[in-house]
């Protein structure tokens, strides 16, 4: 499979680092804008394959591409066309890859761009996925982080706002914890970080999460000092760090602002929504930090901030195409490829994948879309053993099934069992309801009423 | 005029060898898909202008363009705009013939490609007018099918589901049998091909079609073995080749599969909808078919041909790139130039043209269309003289008049004495109504009451 | 602040001409169209940024942007992504500005483009700001003109249609008005030019407009003997010109024919609405008339003029593209930048600006946004003393406040009192409820309670 960039964990962290390493380049001493035109890419073509709108975005890869010298062809809003038509994303992506050389996608169902990069053989971008994953705004935000403050381990970064619903914020979560930051939030009452994040943090990070009350910083996230179950290991992680990261903790190197996302508010009042402004910012741990922002903004960021030096979100913003020249200018290997990281295996787990049994249950997954029900069979990573966690390939939202099953036997027990049926046979299920829908029944039961 | 395409019927079959000579060399040595970039069009620029949105025929000429080395400006849906206020396509071309070298239109109604080109100082590629015509998809699939089966003549095809609605296959049928192939249908019940079709088969190339029953392959449209009343000639279809071709016709080349038009399917059941798959192939007269579709899919081709070597729809989508870039280099003169080829005069009938009389019964005539019917001369090809046939010349919808009048005497006969009226006084009438609605009276009632 | 084109305003009268003369050159030799590609904006990307779309003005752009060798990101329509979610112009601007190196907004509310250049690091073209400007389409009659009359100045220029809606034809009239010509009317009844269009002209240039009847050319709006009360002084107006303009104006160098404007016909009958054909150009007066027409037109122009001499409509659409080349190329400082003009100062008034007091009436005004209001304070230009009236900066629109407060007293008199009033601390109210509204009382009304 060619190299496609889906979630943030597709890149180790030294992958990351050549990247922001080229966009410095690309940058050339510290300018804040790209201006000029390569002719690296001149043989290539680029097209953004949007099934949702999004100008902001789309221009983002198209202005990266043009700089580098390439050319593109674009759909600001591919819904309306085949798409309606019935046609499944594995077919839509196997007849544009005749047309270009890397595809940028942005798709309202998440694991859409997974699904894409399963069936291209050309390099795919996940321009945003539903609620899933954006990449490409995960490594801008962690660009500006390095360049304002020089590293990006050790940050105490404050995230405030709307933790539940932003996609931005989880994927940056993880990257975070992954660079070794200390993360603390401050979010608006009713949009902590969800369950699902927070015991992700804790199982692969060893972070212990702890939503605190509106008025103070909520939590500290903290790498723990025994750092032998991060499933990365990077060099810079190696270094003796954590000593004194709690005192550190006071100073907020960066405070990252999210959208109050209107269209979720369920009847939420906004009244006690945080608005980081210079007021916000006043105390003295807010002397040094940088504001950033993945805008659009609405009013959780205050109009003073454009004129406060700390706030450097349109910076922010001016990296967009110097992260994202470098992305493509590596997956169409045009200066330097993505050498593969041997330490890095983020998705080193039991695949899981049946037609039968149990489907993923995100709402919005991709494969409970019914044009690709047609084709698509689900599949899952086995993250957990106690009790057994299965997370979905494609839009990674997890299950913990009760019941495991055998496809020749036809008998269930529980899924604590799961080893004791054969890999080919086995199948999945929430609960007995489920299976004995699909013609199962329990293990033993026929042996108890014989033995009775 | 400068040379435009808008149906298949605009190149002739020597034309069309040409330009798959030219795919043949940007596909270079066989390969699947063009990549790189030319420089031979950097000096022109190609506008898509789309009433309708289709991404993928809109992404397959950007980017055949693009890799000639030229520009695009792209509309993806312009019906919101200029149309919506009331302006004709002769008036729309005639501003944007400004703004690029060559016009790629798609529109809804049918004959607006036709009202183009007869506008535009720039050449004009149909890209879908309506259920019209799409001449470069027909030109995709016979290049397909010259490319696997290393010729066109003397193929058996067999042609699957909706034969009815889908203009692909309407032009297909007309090109394949100018070709010379054999052509067999299986269509699922009620969508066969329509009557028109199959008497245009029959007038212009004598084959005899003949819709069969859904379990079994339906006709045999054989060219027959006098082929004296070919409005074609050509050396290929000069050399001795109608033997045994009914022997030879259990043997199916080439099966192309057409799409379930759900939108179309006023109620019916899709029961019965032939589905093109392993099962649907197993019989000996399939071991060497190609399965080719024009895509979007939906059910009626199973998702196990993707890994069968027969099934050749992506590697047929993938020729779609080479093969406008041989036209759209052609019509721009590149590299060569679409020689006239004098024996092809498929326009070669006589002109009527009048304000008054009948107007094209075509529903989705673009002569129909409440804004050109301002500037828009209703006009046809009197292509048949027992009865006397009207074939409009934008959408090829079919009339067969009942009366003719003249414009001086304001008098009526009927439609068989059309040579008896002078060309400029000449006025044809659908029926009586229609003719005495226009203020026109039977030519000889008058004579008759006097003579009573 | 850099060089934008928000009005036409913005250009002095030599530096149009020396658009115009670069335009020239680009068409080279009077050829009609522009073809084939230049290098010279090679290291350009040009973004079209559209809040409301319009194909053909975008293609204009697009098309010369390509021709001049540059980039372009495209957006047909903005209006459903960023703004949506609430962002202000002013935020969209300050990203966009990282993807292109010049930006064209079309936007429905008057003044966004304004708002754009005050907050672009790059040049902002404004294709049109709702009813407010739209400079290009301007210039492009201006330039149409130049052409086909060799001059400008002391033409005669009936101007026809609707006359109200239409924004193009009153930034022709200003337009016309500083080049000196001779400006007739012949509008559809109660489609007359509005009267702060007259007003304006009357102030600013000394004619006094009169809107005649339907049957006969309404008015002559004549500059006056004595220039003195211009604001502009340019060589050209400096000559002796003004004799006989009367009985010059018999006849008519061209007439400019403004469209229909169907969508703000408020059950008015079009039946009045003055058609512009070979029989309504049959007087001697119109021998020599061109006709231009900024086209889309509907039933407005008789389509028996595209085969007239004197209509040169299309003509005109294709000096679209020459004269966008030219504009972009002098904003971008390609071959010749935009020289100031010291003696052109079309904004040379006093700037009132408050948060508190009135805020524009115009009901299209960007400063009357929801998102805008947020942020962006009301501005005005102080136009005229007697009686006080101020223009706002983003709309133009024009108001006439009663009253001015003063912020420190609370107090509020006359308006024709305001120098009374501190530069900072002056209000202005549209009456004495709008004052009330805010805490201000009558200044001397307690005064006169305590003298009693």
């Amino acid at each position: 499979m060619t190299k496609s960039i889906i979630t943030i964990d597709d890149l180790s962290l030294s992958q990351i680092n050549s990247i922001f390493d080229l966009a410095d380049e690309f940058l050339e001493k510290g300018a804040w804008k790209v201006r000029g035109r390569r002719r690296s890419a001149d043989q290539f073509i680029l097209s953004t394959l949007f099934y949702e709108p999004s100008t902001r975005t789309r221009f983002s890869f198209e202005s990266a591409m043009l700089r580098l010298g390439g050319h593109v062809i674009s759909s600001a809003d591919s819904a309306s066309t085949s798409a309606a038509k019935g046609e499944t994303i594995a077919d839509t992506v196997r007849v544009m890859e005749n047309y270009a050389d890397i595809i940028v996608i942005r798709h309202p169902w998440e694991g859409a761009a997974r699904v894409a990069a399963e069936f291209s053989d050309v390099p795919i971008i996940n321009a945003g996925d539903g609620a899933h994953e954006h990449p490409t705004q995960t490594l801008c935000d962690l660009y500006t982080l390095r360049r304002e403050k020089k590293k990006l381990k050790d940050l105490n970064v404050l995230l405030c706002g709307d933790l539940k619903n932003g996609r931005t914020v989880h994927s940056l979560v993880y990257a975070l914890a992954r660079f070794g930051a200390d993360i603390h939030t401050r979010s608006a009452p009713g949009f902590g970080l969800p369950e699902h994040v927070r015991e992700r943090l804790k199982n692969k990070y060893g972070f212990e999460p702890h939503e605190g009350d509106f008025d103070e910083i909520d939590a500290v996230y903290r790498a723990p000092d025994d750092q032998s179950n991060l499933f990365e290991v990077d060099l810079m992680l190696q270094q003796p760090s954590n000593r004194n990261r709690h005192e550190r903790g006071r100073n907020i190197d960066a405070c990252y602002v999210t959208r109050l996302q209107m269209e979720r508010l369920e009847g939420g009042s906004t009244g006690q929504y945080p608005v980081v402004n210079g007021k916000f910012l006043k105390k003295k741990r807010y002397a040094k930090s940088s504001v950033l922002h993945p805008l659009p903004r609405v009013d959780e960021l205050g109009y003073d901030m454009d004129r406060d030096p700390r706030g450097i979100y349109f910076k922010q913003a001016s990296y967009g195409v110097p992260i994202r020249m470098a992305l493509i200018s590596a997956l169409l290997e045009l200066k330097t490829s993505l050498a593969v990281d041997p330490q890095w295996k983020p998705y080193d787990y039991e695949v899981y994948s049946s037609r039968s049994g149990l489907r993923c249950r995100g709402s919005r997954c991709i494969t409970n879309h019914d044009a690709e029900r047609r084709h698509l069979v689900p599949k899952f990573w086995l993250v957990a053993d106690k009790p057994v966690t299965l997370r979905c390939v494609y839009c990674e939202h997890e299950l913990k099934p009760l019941l495991v099953g055998g496809c020749d036997s036809k008998a269930f027990a529980s899924s604590s069992d799961w080893k004791s049926v054969k890999r080919e046979n086995r199948v999945f299920f929430f609960d007995e309801d489920n299976a004995r829908s699909q013609g199962f029944h329990p293990r033993r039961r026929k042996l108890k009423l014989v033995s009775a």
